[in-house]
């Protein structure tokens, strides 16, 4: 039997977890650490500086890193994505099996919060199709959404009314939603708010957040659209990767 | 000068508080802690609870708790809304007046994270608009609707699909979205999800998160509407309030 649990790491200021992630941290028999590539290499260091700093010294927690399989390219997203779950489910099977026989606690460190555009327990759910005895537990994280609102000072909503969440991708093919004057914006490649009509939009968008090297900008998007298409641009340059969410609101 | 934090506190387990929550709230001069009437004393005493675990013995942090002014019933919601924000930063000012009168940190606790339906930034503002020196600061916490995926272990969104997060009150009047088919729900005042044809919805419920009477339904809305209807009836009445929320997906 595998206890799974699914720990929120937040995403870039390591006093962003929870007691309750700490908890979990420890408790833990066998920590899987996936590794991404080179070009993220930030995003690794994070979670290692957590377990080290976290870990406490009686724990009996045992660090494992692997290499995350790549995901195909091609043209057919959801086949591709369903593969690759395929491929992580597999790869996790074969660690728990190889370092817990036994079976035993695991913890996986979750960038943000593990409900949001993370594919954790999806992937988790697909051991337990294979025939893995298996109990899932969540701990929550505080998610890029929350470090940018808090970031900027600035409440999700407007008073009393909706926030769509969505994604870059959604945003170019829909357009401005009916049902909401607040919008946020999650994996964009960048700048699909320029497929909208600019005017009346405000935004407060965020990079690296919660690290050193974040960045805020926030305006009227008709007058600061340019600059965060260029701060972008020349961030992801010099770091070799970025990660941004930003806010629109219609006032 | 006033530098004012607003430090979320998750929405009922105590060990959802970050790191970085116990560090601004050992860091503070004053913590200011709102009363709000007797059938809620379950809240403040999160609160209390917190303050006294989490508060080192060296911190001399002062803890003083107040009366929050009561919000007129009057039909003019927004307007009602707004008098009450003027009223409450009013007490505020008067209580950071008498004990810092020399300025200093104050931090407030915030039920959930303090972006979402939350009215402290809008009312620290006013804060600001009256003259008060003033730099206001957010701690991210651990939302309600976090505490929700978290106890059901589910994602909020479909992959790379959007969420719409909404009230009671709009779920009413507008039906179910046309941009999103995943609509989390809060601050209901009880079977909102009524006003929907039921058919293809399926529904996570929560109410009480993270407390020990902490409640969970889910299921196929049309299977699971009445008992929940029913249940929130009987807890409500059991406890003398609730808090609930939930995730609807139509799959
Ligand atoms: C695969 S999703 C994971 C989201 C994560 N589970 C969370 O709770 O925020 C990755 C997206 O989250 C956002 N993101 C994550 N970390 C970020 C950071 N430190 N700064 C800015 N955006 C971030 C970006 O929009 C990025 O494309
Ligand atoms: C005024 S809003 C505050 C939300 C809070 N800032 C957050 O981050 O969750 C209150 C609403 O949050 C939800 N809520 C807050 N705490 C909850 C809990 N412990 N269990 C269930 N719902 C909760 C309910 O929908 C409630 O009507």
């Amino acid at each position: 039997m595998i206890s799974l649990s699914l720990i929120g790491i937040g995403t870039g200021n390591p006093e962003h977890v929870t007691l309750a992630a700490v908890r979990a941290l420890n408790e833990a028999d066998l920590i899987l650490l996936p590794r991404k590539g080179e070009a993220k290499s930030d995003l690794i260091d994070l979670r290692r500086l957590l377990c080290r700093d976290l870990l406490e010294a009686s724990s009996r927690t045992r660090v494992v890193e692997f290499d995350l399989p790549c995901r195909d390219a091609r043209a057919d997203y959801l086949g591709a994505v369903d593969d690759w779950h395929d491929a992580i489910a597999e790869v996790w099977a074969d660690l728990m099996a190889t370092h817990l026989p036994e079976g035993g606690r695991v913890g996986m460190l979750i960038w943000g919060d593990p409900s949001l555009y993370d594919s954790s327990l999806r992937i988790a759910e697909r051991l337990g199709d294979k025939g893995q005895a298996l109990e899932i537990r969540v701990e929550p994280g505080i998610t890029s959404l929350q470090a940018l609102t808090a970031a900027h000072c600035i409440p999700l909503n407007a008073l009393a009314e909706p926030v769509l969440i969505t994604t870059g991708r959604r945003l170019r093919e829909r357009g401005w939603p009916s049902d909401a004057e607040s919008v946020a914006v999650m994996l964009d490649s960048g700048g699909a708010f320029q497929a909208l009509p600019q005017e009346g939009l405000t935004v407060w968008w965020g990079a690296y957040l919660g690290m050193d090297k974040q960045c805020l900008i926030d305006g009227p998007l008709v007058d600061v659209a340019a600059t965060i298409l260029e701060r972008r641009a020349a961030l992801r340059e010099r770091h070799g990767w970025i990660m941004d969410v930003y806010l629109l609101r219609r006032m």
